[in-house]
């Protein structure tokens, strides 16, 4: 018999954007039923927010802290098992902590935290309790992105010597925080966004991309940090020197004012027998260039043979039947259900059901920002990455 | 307070392809919620699938003249509202018949039926209980194809003068029936597919594709018509000519042996004053080529203001995170969704609400079929499309 | 000692657009020197572009027959020896035959002639005389188109099922030939043109790129001819479906109110294995789809050790220097200049100099042309395509 | 009467790669006349290369000396006018003011010279000798790179904010240079190449190509310069922060160790309002991408009335017959040879005539690589970019 995980809710009120996206990817693959919830910080919005998703009166509350505590005396059969926390980020590690010590799981937008310092708190938290904890870097969820960190590891490429990430985005060109919109309002004030603006919001998923992909640690930084459009508190566009771990280098670049572009980050990892190319506006495609022999694209696609069998698992359809961004955040959705369900069944997870963005991963995206803000600031060329508690 | 639709299946078990894609499109929107169905026609089996989904085991019947017999029964509240028809073809007619009669809504896999006297029937029955159908043509359901449409309405292509219309598969390009492969086995036989192989599988989409962007109605067509795989019964393989009623003149080509395609269903119509093309594999982008002005690419996304309200009503994420074959599919759902409710309410739907393929577009696929079939084997040219009962 | 072979030139003066083409194409590789012609009807005309060109104004002539005449009377190590005929189609055969006659080679403008009884003369005439003779179709003379003609060849794809082949262009939307455009002017002329309007203008180079990838000569076809733009006399836009010698079908369109295309001539070829796909637009990546591996791009270039010899011949440039329709125009003169250089010497030409369009080709595409013209008003589904004299 | 310009070479033997594309460009457009030339440091090597070019041989001159001291005493009508340099770097200094103070105009392919103080030398001798000097940075030939520039000087994006510019070559992803590949050895030996690597060799192009299209000058550059491939003596991999005169920052890449990578150089220019993307692989294609309405590709061709005169001018043929990189190189040869004709006129040349790159472009270069080399090996961030003499 099929069991969908219980799923509760804080943020995502109407007019978020993330929220209604974490419930679509929550329905997806059936694994989990939306239960309770606080979308928002005034009880009367939470309420509208809630009906409108059909949830049961009782079960909309005014603030986490009410959440947790009246989910915890449910009966067990009835009761929230994971929590998804979508909130800005200053309302980020108080709720996952809580969450966690009441005995929930936690899936948590990224950035993780405000600061480094919190990350580390969750971190300590999550080891302390046992919790399972996701956090949302979408872009590894794309099948072919795990496709090419699967194709890196078995060496084919040869050992990595360059990488490119890059993120684009230009909804930020003109001072939009100061118009009504609540997206650009809370990502541009450092009360709610923490120490970086385009750094936080999609530098680290830049960032988090060419960890995952290459395996590799960025161990030093070198960026320009700019506020290009006058007025603004935070950074808008950064452009950051990478040292590896193994000694390839790297760049990353993510900016929110390149006029006219939408969304499409792109990684490129060269080695010393080719290099591998994937961006999400082709996101079913994965180019393979060789050194001696023709390109090669792969495709997403469940019914792919030459595909790895994680990759596969992170389809949902035939080849040529595109999957999207929500495909990619669904992927975690799920893999996090099969992996919690594992747990209630105490037994061990298969490697795909462990396949989503954790702790770890929160905390190297918090110090990268951390690092490369102040980085922005040095006259200094370059800064050590320091994850250490 | 939401109210989702209570959902039942007919088909659509484990080994079926397209019965777990339009589960996901009923879930994407949070507007159904399955609570019956008939997956096969073993009841072990049916009753394996509706275990997985999570249904209750009484409303897991052992055949669809059992369910609609049942769920009659049901108090409202409880009740079936829309079924779901995902079987072969031969299994259209009937159960999509009964359904109408006795009370409900149906959405039926294409083609609407085995052949074109059934469509007439199904048609039949539809207006004499005015119950709503809809056809899950896929492809008209992506953003930009409705973009499309609406362009050419508004006329600013000018008169419209050829169209050209491609459905490439090459899984097909051998034997596979076979072989094991239920879908192939299916679909290449007559007895469950009908007169059609591939002109019914993915030449249907082509033709609806054609006429939905074009407004325009094909009236004549003069086609080649293939068995390529030695031994394959069906056609696997047609290119056919088209007149339109215009006087525009247009190009059809599907086929399931161009061995390396996946599925990239394409359209291209031009007009007096420029062309506008749209390729499945790259689903969010809109080209308009103009006589003498620069080529324009419009992107799919719900911030995009310069895109039709019908259009944005069917984005559900901003430009740049793509959507894909899924959502596509669920846009056909929830619109069916939105225009069910509406009847249900007693109030006139919106536009978008009906966008929807229907009973008619389902017929003229039946005729489309027959006709490229009989045209196939004629000496003589052109073929006049026929449509009338 | 490097010899440039002595090139006159018919036609081409300063309104036309071809002639510039077929004098950067003599150029390109210094295997020509431009020594005398005849650029127009009108002595004036023909003696200022000859001047502009730097040419000796003794051997600016008034007309064909005086340049042979005078030319032939020149001594040997002066006198033209190839001659370039860059007229419209009904100055084609009178100077081919006349040139043939006296003793020069000729480079001629497809289509060969204004209709298949000329070219049945070119080709007797060629056959007496031993002279060499090529037609400028080209889009066989760039490198991949080539690979792909080499590739089908080894069998790598298999039995051929399925062509596609498409010529769009869209610069006859308007009805251009009531302005003074000359190009559109001769070509929409039937006097001058010949029975085919844009099938005789780029039908003919879709038809031929066809045969020549593929190695099939088409049998049959059934053509949808058009006249769409209105008081138009010749088609300006046509559908053909073909018939190919080892049963294998295809589908030509040729249009020239595709409005907004340029001129994009593509090819995809088919097998039972996976499919050959170019595009001028992308004239120097040919994509390889195949059934069970992924797809392969192959590039141009002269480094690219994948490449057939013959490609390679045909490449100037490292991969990612892009060469174009200049350097495929190219490669047909300089082909022809060492067949030309060889016959003077008595050796026996290479595969590679002898690859470059000729009188078959030109001889099938005149009975293309016809029997397209000829079906586009039968009611007979297919017609042979006859080349019998 | 039409008058060729009477060219020398020095340099351009038969294994040298960018001797013949010199050559090329120099016929394309039937502006120039080889000759005469030194083309080996052996007369032996010389006189074979004179002699595949079909040269007089008593114009195979045995060392550039005794080239410029011959030539001169020719009579005017015979006397070579331009000659093109494409020795390696560091035969390039000497002999350009040597052809300068002997009355020659210069055509030299980049980087200019070996070091700075050699580019400050070549400057004072053209200016004291008021000779025309072309620098044949390839890429701001191409039709479209100029209309990026076009387009930005008139301010339709608005200021200047971010730019990208990326050469990312992998033919030196192996110690290639240890082999007999004589292109390898030149450019990985400083006493040839300089102090620069791939930062001379590409890094030079993407340099000027960025001041080129946004007519902004780099300030301020911090450098991270790589050794990617063991024993390698020069740079072959730098990524470069680049900050302009208005403020704007930039990304320069330049590698030669990306395996799989041909030689896509490419730029991106985002404005207020907009940005620019082009990139040689699909050279006749300027993509525009806005704020607020749709992105619209521009097309290269002779016929597209949008574009601007200038363009247009280095235009060819039509749209949709792909010019590439041979034609960008030959629009530097022409241009340079309308200046050099209206400078032997006395006339005030058109702005189009003047368009190539020259000294300045040459002076700045080599400024970039000494910064850069600079950069890479100081802990300091930001170096600023000098130019005085």
């Amino acid at each position: 018999m099929h069991k969908k995980l219980k799923l509760g809710m804080i943020g995502g009120g109407k007019s978020a954007f993330v929220g209604a996206i974490h419930r679509i990817a929550a329905r997806m693959d059936n694994e989990y039923e939306l239960v309770c919830g606080v979308f928002n910080r005034k009880p009367k919005y939470s309420s509208l927010t809630g009906k409108e998703l059909g949830l049961d009166q009782t079960r909309i509350y005014g603030s986490y802290q009410e959440l947790f505590e009246k989910e915890k005396q449910l009966p067990e059969a009835e009761r929230m098992e994971v929590v998804a926390i979508v909130t800005p980020n200053h309302v980020h590690a108080e709720p996952a902590i809580l969450a966690m010590q009441n005995g929930f799981h936690v899936i948590m937008d990224k950035p993780i935290s405000l600061d480094l310092a919190e990350a580390f708190q969750i971190r300590k938290v999550a080891e302390l309790t046992e919790s399972l904890f996701c956090l949302t870097h979408t872009y590894t969820g794309y099948p072919l992105v795990k496709e090419a960190r699967d194709i890196i590891k078995t060496g084919k490429l040869g050992a990595i010597r360059k990488i490119y990430v890059e993120y684009p985005q230009g909804w930020l060109s003109t001072p939009l925080e100061l118009t009504g919109n609540k997206q650009a309002r809370w990502r541009s004030d450092p009360k709610r966004s923490g120490k970086g603006g385009a750094l936080g919001d999609i530098g680290t998923h830049a960032f988090n991309l060419a960890e995952f992909v290459t395996g590799l640690a960025v161990t030093h930084i070198c960026a320009d940090v700019n506020k290009v459009v006058n007025g603004r508190v935070l950074d808008d566009d950064a452009s950051v020197l990478l040292k590896f771990s193994n000694g390839a280098s790297g760049l990353l670049s993510s900016t929110q004012v390149a006029a006219g572009e939408e969304n499409n980050i792109s990684i490129r990892v060269y080695g010393e027998n080719g290099g591998i190319c994937w961006q999400q506006n082709d996101a079913n495609s994965l180019i393979l260039k060789w050194k001696d022999r023709p390109t090669e694209i792969l495709r997403a696609g469940n019914n792919m043979s030459y595909l790895s069998p994680n990759t596969l698992h992170n389809c949902r359809t035939p080849a040529g039947h595109p999957e999207g961004y929500l495909e990619a955040f669904a992927n975690h959705y799920r893999n996090f259900a099969l992996a919690v369900k594992a747990r209630q069944r105490g037994i061990k997870p298969h490697f795909e059901w462990t396949d989503y963005p954790g702790i770890e991963d929160g905390v190297r995206g918090m110090a990268f920002i951390e690092t490369a803000v102040r980085s922005g600031k040095s006259k200094e060329k370059w800064l050590k990455l320091r994850v250490d508690n």
